[in-house]
């Protein structure tokens, strides 16, 4: 069982890719066994759709280090509770014997952490000796035990910026009271809506309002907090997150726009709050809604974001190469300005599940902004610009194509 | 009558602060008078909101060239006939005589290209020896009479460079048909929905369907065409410009989402093909709007638009000196590869609210593609990157405080 094996798990990330391709590097250095990666994520390891990562050529390795999206294929399939599904893990077993894999790395988020406490399980119940070992990723930033989850700094960064520049287009257009949204990703964590503090915007802007999942959407008071702000200017911004919900606890999103739809996914927010916006005070509001976009966004990934991902895979290779099992690389902050961090373990069941929310002491409900201690945590992790291969004015995206298992 | 005035019209775009900047330097070597600029276009000159371009300090000046959006204020007040509104005639002419104004600059688009025009009815009208020489500027690409609008390469290259990134996490999260939505600008025409084309994606994805204004959508069609992808693919992506009609000639965004809200702006094309697309399918489909964004991402303007957007403003003055007016600058393509191009002058009168479409028979409507002979013309407007002053992970884009006339 000398043998590893990668996979992606949730919603990929502008440099999940980095992580994959410092694994592949860290792990050819120190172990003689080949490490797989499964295609989409625990369905692929399922069914046996694996390549051999270790035989990827090295210019297919550096190109997999910047391509947005990771290259590889994540999925969304987690392991059920055995008793409620035994054949599952029968069919991971047997796909763990046949390939001889001995250490599995599991990149994902919370709900991915629990897949992996679940193969530590599964290992036990079995007889495998697995080692299994988690690496933080989410652009929702929700992970506990880790200062930040790889992706999340640039999509922030990416935000951010977008925010910065399309705020200077609607101060340009903005002869009468107008709104900008911009609604960003986040079904329970406001993280991402923090690019509006982030953001460095000018004064005609003043800080734009930002509407948190952690805390009750008030239609009315954000109203009036809006009419407030058109006493003393014409171009307000607002950020809204996806998951915004009103005390009821019901989807803002899905009570409108969405639900007209009779879907349940999620997007739409904005749209809602732009027809409350224009109803209640019949203003003109654009609505940007990047969507994949943002967490895509590899052109303005930031360097600090990429050094952890590669950094966690690393750490990854060292705790598994030291016998350890059941531990979820993290990012342990020691100091905000210099931003100075490494990497440690914590337990996969101290964390799988769990979901880390924005302080609800950072936000400013009143006036729809963050306190001042927010910047001193988010600051650090979009900091640093990245290059990328360019060729007749677009980037070099290679398609990754991996090698069968021979 | 020896000072000058500039005014922005019309929606702004990520370059036009490096014409606004270009024309104060070649302005400043050529000319004793003044140089004011009018804030908010057309109406701000009507109610003499200008200021002093001339005295502009250095390093605003340059920071001007860089920042999105203008740093000035554009306007939508567009100059009415004589005989409609002769007392808007009369203001413009209060201010020209007050400020000592000769020469006007307008940078818009066509329709305020017409505004242009009439400027030179005015003086005529009212005996003032004006020149007006307009100068080109809209993302829509639509500008009669010149290879290409400032604003509009780089508008490309951002939707470009989005698609692709954007397609990247949509391969990688597709384990089942599922279909990624981009909506564009483009209200008449299909130019920035052409992105699809000049985006490099993977095999996976094969070609984007594109939907352009240019032609009648049929819903019917377009499902059977997502339908076959779907016999070879699981990712498939789309391009929808928002102005996109059916054969009735009714915009299909208001036929649906934005028409249940009651108002006129548009957006929602691409929320209106993906509640279509998740009817008749029974798919997940997921939507991107960047309004504002792509047309405010100075952090990906191409070097190429950047170079003729202040080539436009340094040939404006070339004309104004040597006595012309009633002109447009234009750009005139030499060759496709390498590209070459210089500027030359249309006259306003024959470009003036006209509107260019994207060629008809440059789109493969069976197919919803374009024919290879658009990327010939397309390709080189996106090429070069630029670079930015960065600070604290963000670029640098200070609010350009504009002197007051002495």
């Amino acid at each position: 069982m000398n043998n590893a094996l990668y996979f992606q798990s949730g919603g990929v990330t502008a440099v999940i890719g980095a992580t994959a391709a410092a694994l592949i590097e860290a792990h050819r250095q120190v172990s003689p066994g080949r490490l797989f990666a499964a295609e989409h994520g625990l369905s692929g390891l399922m069914n046996a759709q694996l390549v051999d990562a270790t035989a990827l050529p090295e210019s297919m390795r550096l190109a997999l280090s910047h391509v947005p999206g990771g290259g590889l294929g994540s999925g969304r399939t987690l392991l059920m509770p055995y008793d409620e599904n035994p054949q599952q893990w029968e069919q991971v077993r047997d796909v763990l014997v046949r390939h001889q894999i001995g250490t599995i790395y599991v990149n994902g988020g919370n709900g991915s952490m629990d897949t992996a406490a679940k193969l530590v399980e599964l290992s036990d119940r079995f007889y495998l000796d697995l080692k299994v070992i988690g690496l933080p990723k989410t652009i929702d930033n929700d992970l506990e035990g880790t200062d930040a989850s790889p992706g999340f700094g640039s999509a922030l960064k990416y935000l951010s910026v977008s925010l910065m520049e399309a705020a200077r287009d609607h101060c340009a257009m903005a002869t009468k009271p107008s709104v900008f949204i911009m609604e960003v990703m986040g079904r329970h964590t406001g993280w991402l809506a923090s690019c509006g503090a982030v953001a460095r915007l000018p004064e005609a802007v003043a800080s734009p309002l930002m509407l948190f999942p952690e805390v009750d959407f008030e239609p009315a008071h954000f109203v009036r907090a809006i009419r407030q702000r058109f006493e003393t200017q014409h171009a307000v911004v607002c950020v809204v997150s996806e998951g915004i919900h009103t005390a009821d606890g019901r989807f803002y999103a899905q009570q409108n726009v969405a639900a007209k739809y009779g879907h349940e996914q999620l997007g739409g927010a904005g749209l809602a709050v732009a027809e409350l916006l224009r109803t209640e005070l019949g203003i003109k509001v654009h609505v940007a809604i990047p969507d994949y976009m943002q967490r895509a966004a590899r052109h303005l990934a930031s360097a600090t974001d990429i050094a952890q991902a590669e950094a966690v895979a690393r750490h990854a290779i060292v705790l598994a190469q030291s016998g350890q099992t059941g531990l979820m690389v993290n990012i342990v902050r020691e100091s905000d300005a210099p931003y100075r961090w490494h990497c440690a373990a914590v337990a996969l069941t101290d964390i799988a599940n769990r979901e880390r929310s924005l302080p609800r002491d950072w936000i400013n409900q009143a006036h729809y902004t963050l306190r001042p201690e927010a910047l001193a945590y988010l600051r650090p992790l979009i900091a640093g610009e990245i290059s990328l291969p360019w060729s007749e004015g677009l980037p070099e995206y290679p398609w990754v194509e991996w090698p069968k298992i021979a």
